[in-house]
């Protein structure tokens, strides 16, 4: 399905627009002036909003509008519908809540919707849908808190959820630390358009170089598979699935009004389809990231370094332990590196595998010892403890490592906390393009999800399915 | 062993202070010149330091000075220390690193060290030690960012660790979301002080109610665990114990150049001697913050109340997913408590649990919840989501919870993640009183935490070990 003149439209109705600060009808208002679109403001109160002429109808529209919004009641959005259809309005966006999720009376609701559109050309997002935002295209419908500012560079992750806070959490922390995201799609409750159509839409978009989903259940599974199988031979499709245990997928039920499929059943059909799966919006954010932005892992094989030897340590015993992800291994580091690095740092630093500089380290020697890492080629992945308390380590540690990371092939991840200038640090090395995480924990695994993405690669290349 | 002539000092010599700033001796007399202790800052070079008159050499000193902390070079640490020793201070703080940690030449030094206090009354916190931090005593010593103001208020954790960039991290988490420190002690290379005499100190100490370690090597293990499980019949004490695995414990050799303990040794004496172990230092923090903050559990079963659908399922999924930690369950609500819900919030919420009380919900809704599960005999924890996106859902929530937290006796533990704005509120419900995390895994992992202490309780009540 073509979905451009849902997420690229060239006119916008948005019914309900208002002028009073704080309505939803305001927000989206807002939030699409920025658009630089042919805006259709739709109010029957008003003769102008923020110097838009208002339409006080529907039915009043020039026709050949692409997506209509509607920022009105439940009750008032089936109504609304019905006069987009009757105008041949391709896309209405439902942000009202109070269909389905709230039970018989909402699920009523719904089912005129969705009679108001068969057998026509007009396709809903929603309802109870919390939009649709897109850096590149300067298109944002999302009325909720969401860290446009930090978000407005985009980057690569075409985010699709059914859930609203969970959509909202996602932007959230992009907002703190940086995750590049090409778009955001809001699902809601899916009576038309769901996952598989934006599955396939973003698989074949240049700009989404990797897909990550949050659904509590699949509309047709199959096909959804199909697709995602399809797509993750050109790009990593990360799913988080909730609903796995057997009380998670009965409180979807009632959050939804929709069964979820069975936990085991789902985690199965993933592996084989070459779908990465997560459990909660930190992980589904942090896969996200590193997919989009790292290099693929060539092997397994990870050195780690470090100015503070204790991380050093918790990071071998993160990597040497058992994960129901993909298997991790320490770096066996060739003599001629040791010595490389024993040379350019410290008689007494440990050049065994986690490369520890110590405290007394400094950016030059942080960075000498990143490129002989480089270098080794016993060496696949490289986590750099970018730890900022050493005197000798500085900020200029960020743009030399953006400067490998630019030439070189293998995959260079960081990890830093330092109290309060944490998420700033994380900020400042997603802008220089480098995958950067606030613990020891999240960066290992990090570095699994590369692995994963080999892992999947390699199956399929050794299965010939290519 | 009487530790108060370290920990409280009436008289401190700040040996290398300075007033240059940014020199270690400089933060150093900085921080303890808040102590409202009498400080004798020593210096061959200065008459007075901020208007105190400064001591050419420790042997110009008063009699009866309870600690010295040395600011300086490793070398000039062994006389200074002979010269504490022959003035009779009985601890010597040592800040220094280039002893041990750094090869045999370092390994030298420690050892003069040890000749120069061995059969004397003195006894040595370090090398390489960050010092030591009281919030209560205004005793502080730590000369890297520690984020001090936010942890002014103090609480009941006790944080002994072996390594300077982990004690830098327990601090800086601290000070972004709030975490009750009653002490941090940096332990350093332990050339004489180990974690047992600290141990045994604040297993006595009334104003500590947890004890978190950061431990490389344990340097007498059979004496540590006798004392460990000693303290655990009063206290929970929580251990991350880096270098599990076989490089991880290589690492740790040469990172301290002592040999550590084989990972399932360890492992396993913990378990049998009531101590909860993790695996890094964000988990360090967690289980101290809800272990410090919280009330005992007196089950498993755990019901969770959400405003936000997704973040309910994904709570289940994690409580019923086994773990290596205790096991937890969701609690079976009773009929009348779902109809009580029902009664206070909305016909279409979701009362079997998780309790979804729907994005329509406000704070008198969400209490009315919490009140409900506080009455029902089958909820042990109760988890709530403090999601700040609907509209209904304000602040209030905060003091809200804490007036039911204050009279009940369960644990009441929350998440809250609204982008930006997520350590503030974390925050504020710490200064509530009130556990909170930044996400689902985080707090279901502390509610394990919390089942995880009454096991041990409870199996040493059923052996009477008491």
């Amino acid at each position: 399905m073509d979905l451009n003149r849902l997420l690229n439209p060239k006119s916008i109705a948005i019914v309900g627009a208002s002028d009073t600060p704080g309505k939803t009808g305001c927000i989206i208002f807002n939030l699409l002036r920025k658009s630089e679109r042919v805006l259709y403001p739709v109010n029957p109160k008003k003769e102008s909003l923020f110097n838009f002429k208002a339409y006080q109808s529907i039915e009043e529209l020039p026709d050949g509008i692409d997506m209509a919004i509607l920022a009105t009641s439940a009750k008032v959005s089936v109504s609304a519908t019905k006069s987009c259809v009757d105008k041949s309005i391709p896309f209405v966006v439902i942000v009202a809540a109070g269909f389905s999720e709230i039970g018989p009376d909402g699920l009523e609701l719904e089912k005129e919707l969705q009679n108001v559109i068969k057998n026509t050309e007009t396709r809903i997002l929603g309802p109870n849908s919390l939009g649709v935002f897109l850096p590149k295209e300067k298109i944002d419908t999302i009325f909720v808190e969401h860290g446009d500012q930090a978000l407005s560079n985009g980057g690569g992750i075409a985010t699709i959820v059914q859930s609203g806070s969970v959509g909202v959490e996602a932007l959230g922390y992009a907002s703190n630390t940086g995750i590049g995201m090409r778009a955001f799609v809001g699902l809601g409750n899916k009576c038309d358009l769901n996952e598989t159509d934006f599955l396939s839409h973003f698989a074949d978009d240049q700009d989404t170089n990797c897909l990550a989903f949050y659904l509590e259940n699949i509309e047709d599974g199959v096909e959804f598979l199909k697709q995602a199988k399809a797509a993750s031979m050109k790009k990593p499709v990360v799913i988080l699935k909730a609903g796995i245990s057997a009380s998670g997928a009965s409180a979807v039920a009632s959050h939804t009004g929709k069964l979820a499929g069975s936990g085991e059943v789902v985690g199965g059909a993933f592996k084989q389809f070459g779908i990465q799966r997560v459990y909660d919006d930190e992980e589904l954010c942090d896969a996200a990231k590193v997919l989009s932005l790292s290099k693929p892992a060539q092997g397994n094989r990870v050195a780690v370094i470090t100015p503070a030897g204790g991380y050093g340590i918790m990071c071998t015993d993160y990597i040497e332990r058992e994960d129901n992800r993909a298997r991790l291994q320490m770096a066996q580091i060739a003599e001629a590196t040791k010595e490389r690095i024993r040379r350019e740092t410290f008689d007494f630093a440990s050049v065994r595998n986690p490369i520890d500089i110590t405290a007394s380290a400094d950016d030059r020697m942080f960075i000498a010892s990143l490129d002989a890492m480089l270098d080794d080629p016993g060496v696949d992945i490289i986590i750099c403890n970018a730890f900022f308390a050493p005197p000798g380590i500085t900020d200029n540690l960020v743009p030399l490592i953006a400067q490998r990371s630019d030439i070189t092939t293998k995959p260079i991840l960081v990890f830093t906390n330092y109290g309060p200038y944490t998420d700033l640090h994380l900020k400042r090395f997603f802008e220089a393009g480098i995958p950067g995480f606030p613990s020891v924990n999240r960066v290992i695994r990090a570095a699994r999800f590369l692995v994963e993405r080999t892992d999947i690669l390699n199956r399929r290349a050794a299965q010939f399915i290519f």
